[in-house]
């Protein structure tokens, strides 16, 4: 059975499509032998109201729907919580509020959340963030053709939806070419598993500036540890790069790795140089360099995009989509070779 | 002329508080001679239409305005991300959902927000966070009936409202009398100055642990200084406090203030101990001690009493405060004095 739309139960009842949108809407302003009509049609088509009101209001809620991530260690956290600020800001801006939901970093929880959502509250789209390999809550809101956005891109799906990213893979291999450039050869990469299409991504950074500096695959299989993103984990991998590779400088992916390679080298002599990814407050705190997010241009573009969406007769191009290029912020971790 | 209410409205047209509630929400069950009369009661007592649905409706729109605070050093502010997060986490078990405003740090602009906010969107009521001395958007949603509670004690003022706060002059008094257990003596103070309510609350515990181990207020006078919460700020104070009091530690009223100190001390030999406050993700980084807020406990409190407030008749007692004790998280930068 096709899905249910507006124009199916409006022909199946043998009414028109405003008609439709009076019995959900103003059903005091339809017969009653037409209503029941209306109402049949509605049944035998599981034409859902939430999505009919949607498509059916003349005036909006201007509001969107924006998941609260879960708090992790409070250091790359604090990314998404500056994103947060600036979609709020943009949106605010052109008459748009925001409204939170909590849910875990599991596709199936957060569909819950937006089932829930779009029964109980009355948003016009969504905004998602940490897009994943796999990810099942964009193919759930095509198929419903709830308007949303990606602060991420789509990870190998063939889903195509409005995105906004930040290019990963250019931020690491400007830190790598920076390394290279102050005169560092052995520069070895804390990284995150490559199931994790983000740090696969900025992985692939460190690969080509180090390819282009000389180094072979082989080689630089041996000089990476790829492991969960935390700060004590970050500690104890350092010290194995120390004792096995010997660099002179390391490329982290995320700051929280770069803080746990400072502080285990808080205690060697000519410590290796660091260099860490999101430029949270920590990174500044402790001087380490850092590859920042451009978050207020990617929240602008987020909210762009979606407004212009819910602007559309929804024949506009659905892969409307931006990349954006981090910058690197050079502090005192960025120590030429000492050897 | 008393504010309007749906009582006086009723009484003015001669009908029943349900007939003007039946004109505001379903017009069409009103005749029209009785509609007329009504209308112009509640023009002529300029009855607001928002504050009446809000008080006629009987189902709940189950959402709650809260302000996204403005983005300042991304250190301190982090308390305030994470208050948010504890808040739409503990609002969602309970069945409400959070509608975020972006407004700076002046009452006006802020009661701006809730003015629109009240006219465009379907809230139950707000979160306040950041009270202040003269604090008038209490005022101004108390005159107009809108339940609210605040994070933060109702400074020196009478308005009567349910509150959670901190008790930071605890967390102040626990943080100098932890140094004076270690064997310190001179200890200085970095804080805000006295016109920051919450910097001066603060200030206080320093006094009162100081003045409990002999100090005289005249010699306190010379241990502290009051300034501005910002890193570059502290790192000049610190600087002055070594060359003028030669304190062996030093409690600082904020992170931001304890990281200046902390940054000025890595080029002292045997530098002063350093507490901070606000346990900050910035201070676990850089190992130092600060006074950690309970602020899944605060959130649990200010959604219970705003649910409880909303769930009301408008009797009970609107005084209702919690005022919560924060934990003292000791890590390296509590060192005995040296000398």
């Amino acid at each position: 059975m096709p899905r249910a739309t507006l124009e199916l139960v409006a022909a199946r009842a043998g009414v028109s499509r405003q008609t439709v949108s009076n019995v959900l809407n103003s059903p005091q302003l339809v017969a009653q032998e037409t209503a029941d009509r209306v109402r049949e049609a509605i049944e035998a088509l599981d034409y859902r109201p939430h999505r009919a009101a949607r498509q059916l209001r003349t005036r909006r809620s201007h509001v969107l729907g924006l998941r609260m991530p879960p708090v992790a260690d409070g250091i790359n956290g604090a990314v998404l919580d500056r994103f947060l600020h600036a979609v709020t800001e943009q949106a605010q801006e052109r008459g748009y509020r925001i409204l939170l939901y909590a849910a875990p970093d599991v596709d199936e929880l957060e569909i819950a959340q937006y089932d829930e959502l779009l029964e109980t509250a009355d948003l016009d789209g969504f905004v998602l963030s940490s897009t994943r390999f796999g990810d099942t809550r964009t193919t759930w809101l095509t198929e419903r053709e709830v308007p949303f956005v990606t602060f991420g891109r789509p990870w190998g799906s063939l889903a195509a939806h409005p995105w906004v990213d930040v290019d990963g893979a250019a931020g690491v291999r400007a830190a790598t070419e920076h390394l290279l450039a102050l005169g560092h050869r052995r520069i070895a990469l804390l990284g995150w598993p490559d199931d994790d299409a983000v740090g696969a991504d900025r992985r692939r950074g460190w690969v080509e500036a180090m390819t282009a500096a000389g180094w072979t695959g082989d080689q630089l299989t041996g000089m990476q540890l790829l492991q969960l993103d935390s700060v004590e984990v970050a500690v104890g991998a350092t010290r194995h790069l120390l004792a096995e590779v010997d660099p002179t400088a390391i490329v982290a992916v995320s700051d929280s790795l770069a803080l746990g390679a400072s502080v285990a080298l808080r205690t060697v002599d000519d410590p290796p140089a660091v260099v860490g990814f999101d430029d949270t407050p920590v990174a500044a705190a402790v001087d380490l360099s850092s590859v920042a997010q451009p978050l207020d241009e990617a929240a602008e573009h987020v909210v762009s995009l979606l407004l212009s969406r819910l602007d559309g007769d929804g024949t506009q191009p659905v892969e409307q989509h931006r990349l954006l290029v981090p910058r690197l912020v050079v502090r005192g971790s960025s120590r030429p070779p000492a050897r």
